[in-house]
């Protein structure tokens, strides 16, 4: 037994794979064993069958450096975002969240009263939408904050929607507006810079409440999963818009062996992500397709609901389903045609 | 909204409160919301209601340079012990473990083979016990390494068992052997501490396989789960031994509100533990007491079942349960009476 020392084993870098290269990887000779396991890894939560109807299972892990920077993070709005960002992997699938467990590595420079400010969000997350906080791991760390939740949701399985499942002429939806959470992460970051630089000079926030709330406190798209639900539509795919809209789109596409195509001019953006991205010189339509962490839902629904939707105006159809063969496509302002990529904003920005 | 600083907030340490202290101080104002969250926190696993089955749901995280140290824990042992401990906590409630969620925050300096060789040992762990790995989430660390999993089991309502329910003169009775898992701590500490000082000794190892398997590759207790199920026998209370059997036993009692009174002279050790404690200047009765991490299950059950227990070598008798009033109590192989405490191993040591 040769325990003292692991093999020397660098030989990829991770950086490589990439993450959804990585998890690929990791998970593609899984094997499902157990009866009740409806659907395991490659969605935005797992499916177990549960009596008549379904359980949804899925998990976040927020860790401080890469998702979080406690200079301009309050650890309530963290822990509040801790329990949104989970919620929202429930609500695109179509369900309902309903108990969540959460575990946390804290370092001996956190207080008490710190952690009770991290959980004071997290029981608001949970208080505000029904979830209970059924359990958790407390543990210390040697240096970061990391934050582990996993949720348990609950569906009617005549309504489970999954990735897969998006059609040849579908709407393509998104609930809100894009582009704001992206934003206040580029507002945090030049406040934060300018602070650093001058300890003096006070943040200058004014203005940006709803871009940094976009940022700091996102709520999950439980309202726009009731909204559905009470026009008694069920999209025929759906996901959360966690990694930009070009990455989501490509995931339904891919999953539904589709392809998607949108219209520039028909992509949400709130006023004062438009006002803001001309300060910052960025196009609004770049942070809508590539900042990541919005939690609005992106959905593919059948045309006959067409009409219900349009009404709504907590929905946008910004484009529709096409032949795979056709591929993925943008289709800008002046109507030339573009192949959405993960990294859309390339071919946009080499438009403008 | 002043949101570039957190506040100060360094007054009360957690080394205060201490974990359990903690995790009370954090959920005791929690209220379920849901009709379906029978059970929130305070048990080996929260318990929903799915159907005619309850689903049980738990989670534990295990963070380098606390739980683990790489330098003598083998990738491949550490993402088994990640699932065996998951599991253990499904088992702790007499249910079986069918679904986990694995998310990892990994360092740079991990490669894609490192990866590979921590999910080698967690899928060997979900394969032996046929449970389904059905998601997780994969992202950067700025340091270590953390893992995180999610377990969800299901168990017959009727045979559900928390740690409250424990009955005066109920038989109080443990699974396999202790002390191991900690003895095991002991070798790879003593043998990386000459491994440092002097990297051309090779570590001796020989001969300590057992005592080395139960620290770096413990088996969740599900064998005793299916005998307990093949003898008919549903145990009144029920807990995993992860922080050493006094702690546990004053876990049981505490929920059941009664006492518990263990023998010395019962509490079953392997013999090579016996050897091994004598070579580290160590009472294996301490061993058992307060080392962690073992993995067994602890349990009261009806007098009635006495003959059927002690019949099979897989469980030992090793005290009963009293009443409140007469506390929880350690009885020393020369009779005398000693208070059984979490650090247990004090009166222990005093006697010695």
């Amino acid at each position: 037994m040769n325990i003292m020392q692991n093999k020397s084993l660098n030989t990829t870098k991770v950086d490589v794979l990439g993450e959804f290269g990585l998890i690929d990887h990791l998970t593609n000779d899984i094997k499902i064993k157990n009866k009740n396991t409806i659907y395991g890894v490659g969605d935005d939560a797992a499916v177990i069958k549960a009596g008549a109807n379904q359980f949804l299972l899925s998990t976040d892990m927020l860790v401080e450096g890469i998702h979080f920077d406690l200079a301009y993070v309050p650890l309530k709005h963290l822990g509040y975002k801790s329990i949104s960002v989970n919620i929202s992997d429930i609500c695109a699938m179509n369900g309902n969240a309903k108990q969540v467990v959460v575990s946390i590595a804290v370092s001996n420079r956190f207080s008490v009263e710190a952690i009770d400010e991290l959980y004071a969000g997290i029981k608001l997350a949970c208080s505000k939408y029904d979830v209970d906080l059924v359990g958790g791991d407390t543990t210390s760390s040697t240096t970061g904050l990391v934050i582990s939740v996993s949720v348990v949701g609950e569906v009617d399985r005549k309504k489970i929607t999954y990735r897969k499942g998006a059609k040849i002429n579908d709407l393509v939806v998104c609930t809100g507006d894009l582009g704001a959470a992206y934003l206040g992460l580029q507002i945090l970051n030049r406040e934060n810079k300018i602070f650093k630089e001058n300890p003096s000079i006070q943040p200058d926030l004014t203005g940006h409440d709803y871009i940094l709330q976009r940022q700091l406190k996102p709520e999950p798209p439980v309202k726009y999963i009731e909204i559905l639900n009470e026009m008694n539509i069920i999209p025929t795919s759906m996901i959360d818009i966690s990694d930009g809209l070009s990455s989501e789109a490509l995931h339904l596409s891919k999953s539904s062996s589709c392809g998607i195509t949108i219209y520039e001019n028909k992509i949400p953006i709130d006023y004062t992500v438009m006002n803001l991205a001309q300060e910052f010189n960025l196009n609004p339509i770049v942070c809508a397709l590539s900042g990541g962490e919005e939690y609005e839902l992106l959905f593919t629904v059948d045309q006959k609901h067409y009409n219900k939707l349009k009404k709504d105006p907590d929905f946008t159809i910004i484009g529709y389903v096409n032949d795979k063969r056709e591929g993925n496509n943008l289709i800008a302002s002046d109507g030339s045609v573009h192949e959405l990529t993960a990294q859309g904003w390339n071919s946009i920005s080499a438009k403008k």
